[in-house]
């Protein structure tokens, strides 16, 4: 949306009280920081059981605040469940998925489209400074790109890491990690609207996102801000810097969690610096599970089963953590359900705003969790794979219409679905349908009065670049 | 060994100078306490990643103490991974295993024998008041009882809470969670060498067993002691007290697995109630993985493949926490290795003795992790099965000679061993051994030099039982 007419849309949809989490002293509604890794399993971190990866400030960020342990992203795959996450809205309700491409790709002509009311639009409406750093991945055409959408600064990479490949070694000091030795990436990093160097310089790019987050941060102490911080690592191919080179006992993989993991550790301490802890809100968690067909290059979902790409929960299930001195309570663990597009909702009302009243926004509040005052609103997952919903959870159920590897052709349609207790069977090995044919048909409900509602624009993933 | 020798003996065998880490107010040597569970998998406290079991009180000693994340037991079965723990040396070594029967079963003559000197014998002669509280599985006969190797007392069950399996429904009142509903387990409950209840409660063990603990350290604040209390759950079949049932969203695996935790958290409680929490180290441990084939009955190994049974990580790498307030780094995590065998060595030492001079220990003294002032000494893991070494750790790479699961009959006998990296691929996906010939070699010369050194005496789970 164009910034000229956003300031006014913004205070008919998201409204104009007060804001309902403000601090009292100051009357100032709380920061948002979302720190978003990028194929990150859900068995990655110390704190969610890694055996060698180590997280000292993500599971000191745990330890002062919550880890949710069930809790999801819109999408198995990049670019819809960043459009989820930054939406608070099923992927399929923007366009931004579908069944021919699941992502987008440099030689796509689609984005997110205007009518979309973006987190950060949301939260600039309410008056926050607001800063995307990192990948992006929601259309890179410049109307696309975070500063048309809401926010007013962006420094990052357009699109995946992996993608731009061109023969050549690459320039000269450039570590490669990845097989074949003879392609590179010729990934452009961007400030705002411009390239700034091009191929992007990954052996130090989770070092800079994590310092332009802490300088933003600095620079905005004195008004309310949001910080989408989202790293386009750990998705392969992996670059550490010399710094973290070397460092982890898990190999490569772990050095780049662990550069990540010390980020997170700067931007908390900045935030104490700064004296805004306590009205800062942070988040952490990944835009979908691992991406297994890369040997140790690729993450764990811990005992989750499968991974990035695909419906099992390893695919959705993401490590996250929730950390906000005094309001938060300190080393709580909570199994209630979450999701991404809840973070949307939730900032938005700690904002003193609401969500868009014009349209469906699957996203719910989730700070009665968040304050241990309570149960989640939320009840259910929806596990769509592009534009179908290939299972979905129900409490503990989860039944499975069609289920597919997330990198091997193995997709299963099954007539009667299968039914797991993911509170009871969190590895989906035991299949419990035959027990609960109530399940099956409360969750047959569910999903026909979802797809009876749903309202489903063409898709923006299916739209090829001008030449 | 005849309680009548054994001060005497024990003397020579283990030194008698003063407690190297004796409290210098005191000069008494720490109390210790093992918390030994059964068939819990890597996977399933909180600590270590479990979505929906809560481990509060296991948490919280490690947020105190230090948690392992590559620990080992000396076998992937309860007789010999038992015997590992007790005499600090691999099964083998003391006849503790066998390749026809894995376990000892109420059928069986053997034991552990004389010879051995078990940690409660070098703890006794080192002056510890010693108690036995749980599973045995050394040998029901009366000279193998917990009372004729070292320990004071006994309260607990002579084998496994699913051994005496007989027709009909049970005594009223008891709840039998296992199908079939028509046998029951007529496992007696012992107090020294005496039969006190047959069949055993079991939906109120767990809770007895912590709270006899409770009592013994009450009992003995003001002398050194040893604890090993030895849970016979979330071993099948799954009992839980009234108080527990139904209270974990995991379900009833759930339930037994907190109401163990509720009993980690009473033994910490009393330690700190009397005063002696910083002159105790207490371990919490299991005896090998989860058993796999129970469907939700069966726990989990959390990223690590396969369970109970298998030379798999899964069978015999387990979640392990140790706790010494004031000595322990509190919020530690290591990923040194370590061994029950290993509690042997490093508990003799704290209480100023030495192991045997006259045989080989395997244990190795963790003090320098345990102190945060230096690496284990232990840098390999034989992984046995039976008689056979089925693998090898050396340092991060683990050389498998023959593969097989814990419940399916899939063996492999592997002309070129798998080679894994576990450091980087804990849950054993991709095989290296093409890149790392000089692991297969060195894997085997140290394999055949610990072969070459063995002295193996007849089996103790081949002897049947005298009619």
């Amino acid at each position: 949306m164009p910034r000229s007419l956003l300031a006014a849309l913004m205070l008919l949809v998201v409204g104009s009280g007060p804001a309902e989490s403000a601090d009292p002293k100051t009357d100032r509604p709380p920061n948002v920081v979302i720190v978003f890794a990028d194929d990150l399993g859900y068995g990655d971190l110390g704190c969610f059981g890694h055996p060698t990866i180590r997280t000292p400030n993500l599971d000191r960020m745990a330890a002062e605040g919550m880890r949710f342990t069930q809790f999801y992203v819109g999408a198995s795959v990049c670019t819809p469940s960043r459009a989820a996450l930054l939406t608070g809205r099923l992927p399929i309700r923007s366009g931004m998925c579908s069944d021919k491409r699941r992502v987008l790709f440099p030689n796509s002509g689609g984005g997110i489209p205007e009518r979309e009311v973006t987190l950060a639009e949301a939260l600039k409406a309410r008056g926050y400074a607001t800063a995307a750093i990192g990948k992006w991945h929601l259309g890179h055409l410049p109307r696309f790109l975070p500063t048309n959408n809401g926010f007013d600064s962006y420094f990052g990479i357009p699109y995946s890491n992996d993608m731009d490949r061109v023969g050549g070694k690459g320039p000269k000091g450039r570590a490669v990690f990845w097989e074949p030795k003879t392609e590179y990436w010729n990934v452009p990093l961007m400030r705002d609207t411009k390239i700034v160097e091009r191929p992007a310089d990954q052996t130090t790019i989770t070092k800079r996102y994590s310092e332009a987050a802490v300088e933003f941060i600095e620079e905005n102490a004195e008004k309310p801000f949001f910080v989408y911080l989202a790293h386009n690592l750990p998705h392969i191919p992996l670059f550490a810097s010399d710094e973290f080179l070397g460092t982890s006992p898990r190999g490569l993989y772990g050095d780049v969690v662990q550069e990540i993991d010390h980020g997170v550790g700067q931007i908390l301490e900045a935030l104490e610096e700064q004296g805004i802890a306590e009205n800062t809100i942070v988040w952490f968690t990944s835009d979908n599970g691992p991406w297994l067909p890369f040997g140790t290059h690729g993450g764990s979902a811990g005992l989750l089963r499968e991974g990035k790409g695909s419906t099992w929960e390893g695919g959705m299930r993401e490590p996250t953590i929730a950390w906000w001195p005094g309001t938060i309570p300190a080393g709580s663990v909570t199994t209630e359900l979450g999701s991404t597009m809840d973070v949307y909702t939730t900032s938005v009302k700690l904002a003193g705003g609401d969500v868009p009243a014009d349209r469906i926004v699957d996203g719910v509040d989730l700070r009665p969790v968040l304050t241990g005052k309570g149960p989640s609103p939320r009840k259910s997952v929806l596990y769509y794979r592009g534009t179908r919903v290939f299972a979905v959870r129900m409490g503990p159920w989860k039944v499975h219409y069609v289920t597919e590897s997330g990198y091997r052709r193995d997709r299963v349609e099954h007539e009667t679905p299968l039914v797991f207790h993911l509170e009871h069977d969190p590895s989906e090995k035991h299949d419990v349908a035959k027990d609960h044919p109530e399940v099956i048909e409360a969750a047959a409900k569910f999903v026909a009065e979802h797809r009876e509602k749903l309202v489903q624009p063409p898709s923006q993933l299916e739209i090829p670049l001008k030449k």
